[in-house]
């Protein structure tokens, strides 16, 4: 696996020259959004916003700003976050009777106002989510999409009548998860987390882990239980069918902008970086191979064939620069466009076009008349096999060890016995994090990697980013 | 017309009724968008992007926190918004060594690396917009949509070779304004701001305003030109083909949520609201008129109908709630949905759907065979009425006078010779302002409504917002 320095420097240096963000922003952790950067990140956006309307959830759009007093209601909480929150004191020339954050997430915003929404069991269940800018003030090294002071997330909340049918939902989520996962070419697992390294105010927390290309986990989002932990204290009530008042159960579903700084590290190579088709902005580039007799015919030919790829929604550009074609290949495969086409005068003489894959560089033809399904099949043939080749390299770094000095690069699977000091002692010896029990994993016969006592519980352990 | 109190009652409280947004949140000014609301605008945006990345514009998204350093550095731009801009003091328990605001507007996020992106002729035009969250502290009384303190917001910004091609950008956003009023049903006047009320650092505004039923115009947005006013401080320079550096000329587009408090103001009944079918959510509701034995058949029946309609992408909604057919009716009449189709035993017998505009009121049949082209058929007309009515309604307010007593309710045009004095005379007299010199008017021979002067130049003048 790849060095973690050596990896960052290329990871740093790849953003840069790809131009999908621009660091150079006077604000530490808060980077521009290119043109390029943001339409990547406006598909992963709009497969999100598919998934959770399709599952009836409603977008909503909350403020930005929290009063101080309403953040302050879940002890938990503040306590998780009190610490990386940007205070707002002055408007205009008054200082503010109650300071407002900037928030780092929506619970303390939504819930006063869930309160209001919630009446009665008719109401139930409440399925909400809304894409915004969040705010935290990361003290550790920032870097675009991973760690970031401002981030682009999505965030859905929900409330249910009762801890069952909130697990129902969480059971959507984990579906939800998985279809997306495939739009975004994305394997990840799944892990109930430790109780000490829960979401702040939750009851469960299952993170959603992607392995990156160094052998650590990075967390892409998680899904938590919140059970009546905000409902409490934000008084989200409703009257049953038998007149009784009860608190809501809750759950929310945390992504962000970490998913594609995710995409970016998985799907690359020597060249640059690999989109898969179904985030690209550009799906398809389209290269006129200039000789000086036929320059006008092939522009005209390759301007028609970039027309017609558009009409069938595909993500078409011709690439008419004044530049010699190899310069064009670098710049495009740099920007990991999954597909180019290449015409020449001898392509337009046979009545084909020359393609080549991002992916694995393989060569092709398709003659003119079935340009429209060719295209398409092969779009659909590399993000199936980006998604097969990433997900099988992960499965690849998925160890069973059965002692702590055999753990290995990547993610370790062991049995543990489910107390608390033997979980801190994995993690002080293999200097790695428990990520929690995958919710995928079978049971497993076996004793606690630690004390030796028998357990079923088997749980993964890994570095993480 | 109506009288503005009155008016003003009348929308807080269908605000609220057609449930667009929830003004419990405990900040003033700072609204929740709910899920019917939030669509509402997202189908605003989306008409906005495709008319500006079908002219070339990249859409990008800047940081909302603007040192205090780079925002002090055009001068009149910090005295027109520096009352106004709220304050991030601390982070965390820091107190941070340079103040953060919150971005009234984006010019001085955008141009410290507008200076970095523009290097040569070939970088330009450079053509960007962004929709995201501004701030304002806005000491007026606050109002759903209109007049807030968190806004949704749309800016356009651009930078072009000299004057000349900064000035055909504008043209081309008047272009874009004229389509896009059409899609919104949305009549409004142009008008070059006198230079006491242009935007603060642009070199002249053209405001777009909209004429309430008060007779009061609301500003909905505004194109600027800048010339070099922010390039200098900003220092965005480009080398020309000759080699010399030169500083671009910039211009700037805005919009906001109160295109939606605008569409809501203007097309509105005694019953409620009245959305233009390419805005509303939803498009068609569809209400099964229930007899006790053909109920399932009814539902069943409705169901299809809203599959149908879905599936060539007409948004549709059955309302199956256990409610009389009459208190359904009155609901989606004040959310404003454009067409009602009710399906009873008779219908289906028939086999017909009986239709009900939301804008006449007059209702139809359609065969069960045409259903498709009936429905888009109808919000097509639909779309397109509204949008002459408004028109009509608009222009028949737009009085030509010629003594400043003879002033009317709407907007007024008359001929002012351009100095400042008569223009201060024409608001202190009138009690109303200069919107300014329409882009559309003719010139008209004629003599300063205050000094008489000989002038070809007319002014609308109102009452606004």
């Amino acid at each position: 696996m790849r060095d973690p320095e050596e990896f960052n420097d290329w990871y740093v240096e790849i953003v840069e020259k790809a131009g999908l963000a621009d660091k150079r922003y006077p604000i530490k952790g808060m980077n521009v959004w290119t043109g390029y950067g943001w339409k990547a990140m406006r598909n992963i956006d709009n497969f999100i916003r598919e998934e959770f309307d399709g599952t009836g959830h409603q977008e909503v759009c909350f403020p930005l700003l929290i009063p101080e007093t309403e953040f302050k209601k879940e002890a938990d909480h503040i306590k998780g976050f009190g610490a990386e929150v940007y205070w707002v004191t002055h408007a205009g020339e008054n200082e503010l009777d109650v300071r407002l954050l900037l928030r780092p997430t929506s619970e303390t915003a939504m819930y006063p106002i869930f309160s209001l929404w919630v009446r009665s069991h008719a109401d139930l269940p409440l399925k909400t989510y809304q894409i915004v800018n969040v705010f935290r003030y990361e003290t550790k090294q920032t870097r675009a999409f991973i760690r970031m002071r401002e981030i682009h997330f999505f965030e859905a909340h929900t409330c249910h009548v009762d801890f069952e049918d909130a697990e129902r939902q969480i059971r959507e989520n984990l579906e939800i998860m998985e279809r997306l996962a495939k739009k975004l070419c994305l394997p990840y697992v799944l892990c109930k987390r430790p109780d000490w390294d829960k979401f702040a105010g939750a009851f469960y927390t299952i993170g959603i882990d992607s392995l990156m290309p160094t052998g650590r986990t990075l967390q892409m989002g998680s899904i938590h239980q919140y059970k009546e932990n905000f409902s409490g204290p934000y008084d989200i009530t409703y009257e049953d069918a038998d007149g009784e008042h009860r608190h809501v159960h809750q759950t929310t579903f945390g992504m962000s902008e970490r998913i594609l700084g995710a995409l970016i590290s998985i799907h690359a190579d020597d060249k640059g970086i690999v989109l898969p088709p179904d985030i690209a902005p550009i799906q398809v580039v389209i290269i006129p191979i200039l000789s000086k007799k036929d320059k006008d015919k092939t522009i005209q030919y390759c301007d028609d064939l970039s027309r017609v790829l558009k009409s069938i929604g595909v993500r078409a550009h011709m690439d008419d620069r004044e530049l010699r074609p190899g310069n064009k290949f670098f710049d495009w495969e740099l920007k990991g466009v999954p597909l180019r086409i290449e015409v020449g005068p001898k392509d337009m003489e046979a009545g084909v076009i020359t393609t080549a894959r991002r992916d694995s560089g393989e060569k092709g033809q398709i003659t003119k008349d079935r340009v429209a399904s060719g295209v398409q099949d092969l779009l659909a043939d590399i993000q199936e096999s980006l998604y097969r080749k990433v997900k099988d390299e992960m499965f690849k770094h998925i160890h069973r060890v059965s002692d702590l000095a055999g753990v290995k690069e990547g993610i370790n699977s062991m049995s543990w016995c489910g107390v608390e000091d033997c979980g801190h002692e994995i993690e002080d010896v293999t200097e790695m994090a428990i990520l929690g029990v995958p919710t995928s994993a079978e049971e497993t016969e076996g004793g606690c990697i630690v004390c030796g006592a028998p357990t079923k519980q088997v749980i993964y352990v890994a570095k993480t980013y």
